[in-house]
């Protein structure tokens, strides 16, 4: 669909300046864009590309005034920020308005489905499942049997959601994830192999989780794994059994948490960090990327490195690291100096 | 469903103390406890819970004398973990008991599917596969041409198992697993890119063998990429093309094997082990989480780090990194010191 | 299928030495020969292996000249590994003839599909969708609305690629890959939880891109996440949004690049590699297995460690680590020395 410069302007309440009839049908970067998009001004760094722009329209804040002529029609507004996050929400939602139960989805007799669904071809709805209003269900889905979606839940394509598992309101689960398959959990037996430890417990999402794709989490051994308000996971993430995951803590890809692990509240970890089993980790840690942690982690602090201690000492420790040899040259020349002194003293 | 405390004790060949008629329809752990659910008391260190607890049945060791007055009906058992052990693996078996043959899943006309199988929606069995008694196989899998499958496997949903792949008698694999995708073989050619070698063997999962979600198992170029009797590998691993892992070795989340590598039996490695191509592992090896392989490891050693050594130096070794700063700053002392010496020897 | 020693020779160009109407059924390596299967010597240092091995036919190159007698037939060609290549190709090819449209597909009425297709059963063609000739489409994908697939195209089972989405021509996508889900965006909001960037971008996969199994490549923010002509992905491989990763470029499985990295040409990764955002990695660059990268990399080098540096010094600063705790001990000596030289002198 194609918008003009002035309907635009008018949804966001701001003001044309050059040409209202100039249509886009896409946004782009200021440093990338393509005729017929609409661009933003948002970052000071950026106004050098103002006066070159393929662009056909740009976004820039009402105090903006050009150093330069500009053929670009621009379009003043309070917050070029503010308005850009309107307009993305605005395509989204067009976009993701799919709705009706498709006749090739198996359903469950007994599953209950709420008001305005869209559940899409070669989706699987298992016995007892209840699922709430406005869900998205998309194709090739597998939702076990009892499992609950609250309302606004999106499930994408070839999500799979083992039995008994509790996805809360507004929860997005990105394509390929894995929830509630069995936890990692074996005995030794008499014959030197393993015997396998039941896992019956489930997985619960609250409200406002988002997973990222192919990201997998164990339901528990008894009991729940239970992700907290407002996670957000990235994709490829493993989350063992038991383990919790505080409110509004946000994990990069790759990364691992290993059982019965509790992880605090507004936490920030990069990529590919891995956290030992039965850890507590406290409330708005950051973990950089790639770091490794085996033993519990207080509140309010940032760590690094493999076993994990502090940001500020690791980079110290590095620097030094990346000196080692010349250092193993001092001393061999300090106990030769020695050594010298010695000599001369006797 | 609701049992009686008398009923599990009689299962249990146990003995009932308080009230036999109290009923229960889950399990729960003894300090997440709560009402109409059955724990246990297996580590000492747990017992204080007992007074607390909501569950209403406990399960306890015969020898079990409570030093406060307890309210909760007790079950006494010769071992209580074991009676524990017993009571999930009949949960579970209750739960699991999904049999037929689903009118939308595909099935090639040359397949062969034993007795008593379970086959879901939207799963796709190809030509000539060879499916033993009791399969379990979940919706949306796929069983490609000629893939073999052995008595009592389970096979979740999503799983993808590629053409001519033998998965054993007793094998479980979790949703979204990926075996005997193609190994990653490429030779550079003459325009600056590469050639497809193409990978024409297969994956042989020998029996109880379990795989966790997510993870991938690549086929061998040619020859077998195997997985031996009774290994466990968790989520979201990788083993490549031609990798052989020994009997009954158990591997965390987010390891990675590269191609051609030999594992022997009863290893076990932590989370996110990566280990090099072409290398030999022993037997009885452990490796810490996040170890790094790039040599050959002998039998029965415990290594960690990244190049991998002895565990007990490594972490001797990484106690020393911490305070790298302090001995760079000693190392310069001493220097100073030195030609303080010096200046006054001359 | 068999064939014949005298089939294969006349396939290669090359010469029966032995028996020309012994038959074969597959490919087999030197040091694992079944009966039955042709194997190849190309690499000298596995001559021993000719005089015992098991496979009916050996391909060798046309200079060999056995230095004991041999019951195998031989099969002489002007280059053994070539010949080899030639058979694996052939191999293939013969297997990937899978063709035609299952009645058990989804296609939307908008979606176009070119000469020779195969679509399998259970896989969802959406709205819009332009697919080239010759792609094969395997069970239980998803091509989302709009997405444009090249020529000769394969999708394995299971492959989830969202709206919008570009794959060039030749390009092969292995099973559970994820292209298209939606970037890892979220902006603090004042309630201390975040709100989700929507991400309207795409992806595009050039043309002879080859991509491993559960794979994930994230839509742009904006704009398009680039993965150029000839890259190869292996398994468990995480792009994040807006990443680009130029040509010829090779990962090893479980890598992670995080947001709006640019990758240069011809660049090899091993295994578990992380990329910090937003940053340059240079043409012709290697990065050994684990590494970690933090900041911006050049041309032409070859990095290792977390945080990476030059391989060389890496490995050399690593000899020293692994003797920390001795020279612990000889700074705590040197400083005792000092002292005591001191009273001395004093």
């Amino acid at each position: 669909m194609d918008f003009s410069a002035q309907q635009i302007a008018d949804f966001l309440q701001g003001e044309v300046v050059g040409n209202p009839e100039i249509t886009v049908n896409n946004l782009s970067k200021i440093d990338e864009s393509e005729p017929g998009t609409l661009t933003f001004l948002s970052n000071p760094k950026y106004t050098h590309y103002v006066y070159d722009t393929k662009a056909s329209i740009i976004l820039v804040n009402k105090d903006f005034t050009p150093e330069q002529s500009i053929s670009t029609t621009l379009i003043k507004v309070d917050d070029a920020y503010q308005s850009l996050a309107k307009l993305l929400q605005l395509v989204n939602s067009v976009k993701q308005q799919q709705r009706g139960i498709d006749s090739l989805a198996f359903i469950a007799k007994s599953a209950q489905i709420g008001e305005n669904p869209y559940v899409g071809a070669f989706s699987f709805i298992g016995e007892g499942v209840k699922a709430g209003n406005n869900v998205q269900i998309y194709p090739q889905t597998y939702i076990g049997n009892n499992v609950t979606l609250g309302n606004d839940v999106i499930i994408y394509p070839g999500v799979k959601i083992y039995a008994d598992c509790v996805i809360g309101n507004r929860c997005v689960v990105h394509a390929g994830t894995v929830i509630g398959a069995d936890g990692f959990g074996f005995a030794p037996n008499d014959n030197g192999g393993y015997n396998k430890i039941p896992q019956i417990g489930n997985v619960i999402l609250e409200d406002d989780v988002e997973i990222g794709a192919n990201t997998t989490i164990d339901r528990a051994t008894m009991g729940s794994t239970r992700i907290h308000k407002g996670v957000k996971l990235d994709n490829l993430i493993q989350v063992a059994h038991n383990v919790e995951i505080g409110q509004n803590s946000v994990l990069a890809a790759q990364t691992g948490v290993a059982g019965s692990v509790k992880i605090g509240e507004n936490c920030m970890f990069g990529g590919q960090v891995g956290i030992s089993g039965h850890l507590t980790i406290g409330n708005n840690v950051k973990l950089a990327a790639q770091t490794g942690v085996i033993s519990k982690i207080p509140d309010n602090v940032t760590y690094m490195g493999a076993p994990a201690f502090s940001h500020v000492q690791y980079t110290k420790a590095y620097v030094v690291f990346r000196k080692l040899p010349e250092l193993d040259k001092s001393i061999d020349a300090l106990k030769k100096e020695i050594e010298e002194l010695r000599k001369n003293i006797h």
